[in-house]
């Protein structure tokens, strides 16, 4: 069954969802959210439980948070872990990709470049060594956990994604595991499907900056 | 078997741990962190994944990040919904909870009366008739999700507990469910037990900020 994914046309708390979904092989159509009166309208529907999105619709279900979200469509696509000791793991390493991931969410809204030099001061140096050595112990297979595709990776390739995009591969050099994470990563045919597609967004500009604050405020 | 929870002598991002062993009947005893030699000691050991606490040693297992182990002693006490419907509930409650608790996490840290005052404008009219308004679509039993304690009203639990020791207990009379959710947790054993013990700790004081800090930087 098809999802409908609920969201500004940006990547933002959406982003972990659309990844999930895609490695999980859910179909899914987005709906992106571009006026006022569109969000209002998800509220008066009692759609969105605390007031925000993104929502995804599904089965019936009205699915928010997006942490939530991404671990319900990771269970339906076994990313979760393949015994306790995994699952635990997996856990424990999908959120600190939510630290690190966290650094990068206001990229747009705090500024550009100050975000950037912020994250390269702190969590760049805090949580990329951390990373490449976890590859390192699990024996250098391209993931976090086990020998295949789990939410931590899809968390974790979110963020390096991003590092790629907005500060250069070079960022990524002192930290030969991450690189061919990175390679692993892309070698998956669900995630490259979905990155190449038009259901990957843009990087935040000004004007997409601009449409969110307007949707918001 | 008993596990032992390393984290300075204060609520903070270990609460959240403590209410769900507690609930879930877990036996734990506590190593307050006072010294930064003591932090320094647990990271060179390899214990902090992201070098942050608090940390849980439980059977063999070095549990770090609060949400992933509160979730993992929820499992433990099967404190995460009777089915698939109820699990991806109480996870979206649970998640909606962490938001709301946020705005408290920097009491003391951010000022005291400045924090309160923020939360009386923002977190508390947003979140209090949410939560209200789940109890009594759930049937004002006192619960978010079905008929028995489960991860998300543990998460609620902290946020109301910390309201009505920081702002009085009137701050709630506008929602009469909630004020019911909070006398169903009291009446809980096992909660009700662990609030009375000393492994329950204090609010947040100068002192505590001080020796934060301390250890921290």
């Amino acid at each position: 069954m098809s999802a409908t994914l609920f969201y500004f046309d940006g990547r933002g708390k959406a982003e972990i969802i659309r990844l999930t979904m895609a490695a999980a092989k859910v179909p899914f159509t987005q709906v992106d959210i571009r006026q006022k009166q569109q969000f209002e309208a998800l509220k008066a529907e009692g759609k969105l439980v605390f007031g925000q999105l993104p929502l995804v619709e599904y089965e019936g279900n009205n699915l928010v948070q997006s942490c939530s979200t991404a671990r319900y469509f990771a269970a339906k696509g076994d990313l979760l872990g393949a015994n306790e000791q995994e699952k635990l793991n997996v856990d424990i390493l999908f959120e600190g990709t939510r630290d690190f991931n966290s650094a990068f969410m206001s990229y747009g809204f705090a500024g550009f470049t100050e975000v950037l030099d912020n994250a390269k001061k702190t969590a760049i140096p805090k949580y990329l060594p951390v990373f490449n050595s976890v590859l390192l112990r699990n024996g250098s297979n391209g993931h976090l956990v086990g020998s295949k595709l789990s939410l931590a990776d899809i968390g974790l390739l979110e963020v390096i994604l991003t590092i790629e995009e907005l500060l250069g591969e070079d960022e990524l050099k002192p930290y030969p595991e991450v690189q061919n994470f990175l390679k692993v990563m892309k070698s998956n045919d669900a995630i490259a499907n979905y990155l190449r597609s038009d259901l990957r967004r843009k990087k935040n500009d000004e004007k997409y900056v601009a449409e969110v604050k307007r949707v918001l405020y």
